[in-house]
């Protein structure tokens, strides 16, 4: 495996306080950095300060989007020690999202290393505050300077982190959806499967228009039929109808989340049903209406588990589970967030460590 | 309208020679650049000697693709003046662009003062030879460093050039064509009516599937049923069946273009029927085997008109007007690329002069 050189930083930023985190806008002192050549693979992976890059125009990710994201966290524990989420789990995404993309894909044990290496350099930006944590975005671009649409034949390969505060201020909180039945997240045969930047351009428009009628997320619908669910927002989604819970199956359109994954393992566990398969919306408003629609949420890495407490739909709202946190909701939100704070069993080994060097 | 500033180059790059242009890979001493601020509007237009950009590693356009662009040529005549054709329909193509992707629309008038200002200023770039052109590459990008999924609050809206060679360097030639059976474009509710990266990005792993078998380029089907004709790679597509040409309609899901436009124009100025309509493979293909379908052929910007010398289907090769270029398509071929060049009569007003400043 190459070794990974380290340029640490002289000029460390301050660190914002942990009551004054918001997702996505600050920055660790370093990033990682690897470039890609075609015939020569991967090379000359390093640590460096955070900084600007030096982009070219006629960059292809400017032009073409041909790049590849990821996202996943590292929380800090009682014992101060720092730890990952099944982040193998992020690694294989981002290389089926690779080879969906026409991009090369990484070495997982490299992309792992990279990840462990610059979370530690920057473990003093894992914030303290409980429900806080330092999330971590590994993404790819393509940066041949030409205007072919073709595969760039080189790459860049990047981490960077951010601190983030805890997504519940207050207490996990239902939220309000509506269904989207204008615009089109992803289609079998798209891009919808792999986590790349024009699914999420995409869908902006949809989310500024429910959130100008006070919704929270839109609720995605299939781009063939406009009949089945797929996905809330940027989350997986899941149904307790009476005694069993569902989802729907990975048809190829909906991203497969690493949460979601990880939600039906718990309730396995727990012996409760989970059925993966298709969901007509018609079959959740039906289960509403018959009082069996006991829980909905939706499942992610950003809120772990955001449970859905009114679906708007046609000019009608269904209130579900009169707009409180289900029990069962709330126990998967518990207990994975205990795995990954390190303060419940970890009995799938979910969690890596980051060791200090 | 504000103006434009201009700082010229003071490292002028050698010329390509005509007879070396390649397509997109060599760019002009110059480049056009204007910012967007919420709140400020678009501020700023200036062009400057082509020269990288300074990016943040979290700026939106790496992470979630929010970006738009056009293309377009301008061409030398006879008489050495510089025109461009109908730049006005791909200005409002990149504001409708825009509106879908949620980035700030820009000034009609400043992006063509924009184009004919760069132009103007790298005259000499725009090649001799026949068939050549500068190819114009508008675009916006989103610039605001922040990783939630929500449209950026700057862009960078920036114009560059690149000098290309003639598209057909032996007369213009049919090539072989693949349908598409697993892989889509783009469907009604998504970003397929948009010039937008994304489209892009996802097109190219079918591209690359079908050039190993040696065709030129991809036919697209619907994303609903798979039976309708899209378009034909980057391009829109017509077909001669009989007496009349057929051409898919602007269902939404298929890039409405300039050239496809100034082809429908054309052939009703000269009494041809023409029918946007949806179009099923299935009727293509059954005229074909009916001896009725003469010719087919895609349309576009960088090929002008590129004719289909066969398609292939589900394990069947179909060849079209013995693979040889169609009377019907020379004709459109010869009257737009004569109207671009200033040696055929340009009764629409479609050519707008690059005045020498
Ligand atoms: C579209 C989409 N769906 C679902 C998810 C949930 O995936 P994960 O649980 O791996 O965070 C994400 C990412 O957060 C997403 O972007
Ligand atoms: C997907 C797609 N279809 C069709 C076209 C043709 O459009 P135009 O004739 O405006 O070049 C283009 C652009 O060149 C394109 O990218």
């Amino acid at each position: 495996m190459q070794t990974i050189s380290i340029t640490p930083s002289e000029n460390k930023k301050q660190k914002p306080a942990d009551d004054s985190l918001v997702f996505g806008r600050q920055f660790t002192d370093h990033m990682f950095i690897m470039d890609y050549e075609e015939g020569r693979g991967w090379y000359d992976p390093r640590v460096v300060p955070y900084q600007p890059l030096e982009m070219d125009p006629a960059a292809m990710i400017f032009h073409y989007g041909q790049t590849v994201f990821e996202g996943l966290k590292a929380y800090r524990t009682k014992q101060d020690t720092i730890q990952l989420f099944r982040p193998a789990e992020n690694i294989k995404r981002l290389n089926r999202s690779n080879a969906r993309m026409c991009i090369p894909t990484l070495d997982e044990s490299m992309a792992l290393e990279a990840i462990q290496t610059l979370v530690d350099i920057d473990r003093d930006w894992v914030p303290h505050k409980e429900g806080t944590s330092l999330y971590i975005r590994p993404f790819v671009i393509a940066t041949e300077p030409y205007l072919g649409v073709s595969a760039s034949k080189t790459y860049t390969f990047m981490i960077i982190l951010s601190p983030v505060g805890a997504y519940y201020e207050a207490g996990i909180n239902p939220v309000k959806i509506a269904v989207e039945n204008e615009y089109i997240r992803a289609v079998k045969g798209g891009t919808g499967e792999a986590k790349t930047a024009g699914n999420y351009a995409g869908s902006m428009i949809a989310q500024e228009n429910v959130a100008k009628k006070g919704y929270a997320q839109v609720l995605w619908l299939d781009g063939h039929e406009r009949k089945y669910i797929e996905e809330v927002g940027s989350m997986n989604v899941f149904f307790k109808i009476g005694d069993k819970v569902v989802t729907p199956h990975l048809s190829g359109s909906i991203l497969p989340g690493v949460t979601r994954k990880s939600v039906i393992q718990l309730l396995k566990d727990w012996g409760i049903t989970v059925e993966e398969r298709p969901i007509l919306l018609s079959e959740i408003l039906d289960a509403h209406k018959n009082g069996q629609l006991e829980e909905a949420f939706g499942s992610g890495t950003a809120a772990v588990i955001s449970p859905m407490g009114e679906l708007f739909y046609n000019d009608q709202s269904y209130v579900i589970n009169h707009h409180t946190t289900g029990a069962l909701s709330k126990r998967v939100y518990d207990t994975l967030t205990g795995i990954q704070y390190g303060t419940v069993d970890d009995p799938h080994n979910w969690i890596v460590d980051v060791p200090k060097k």
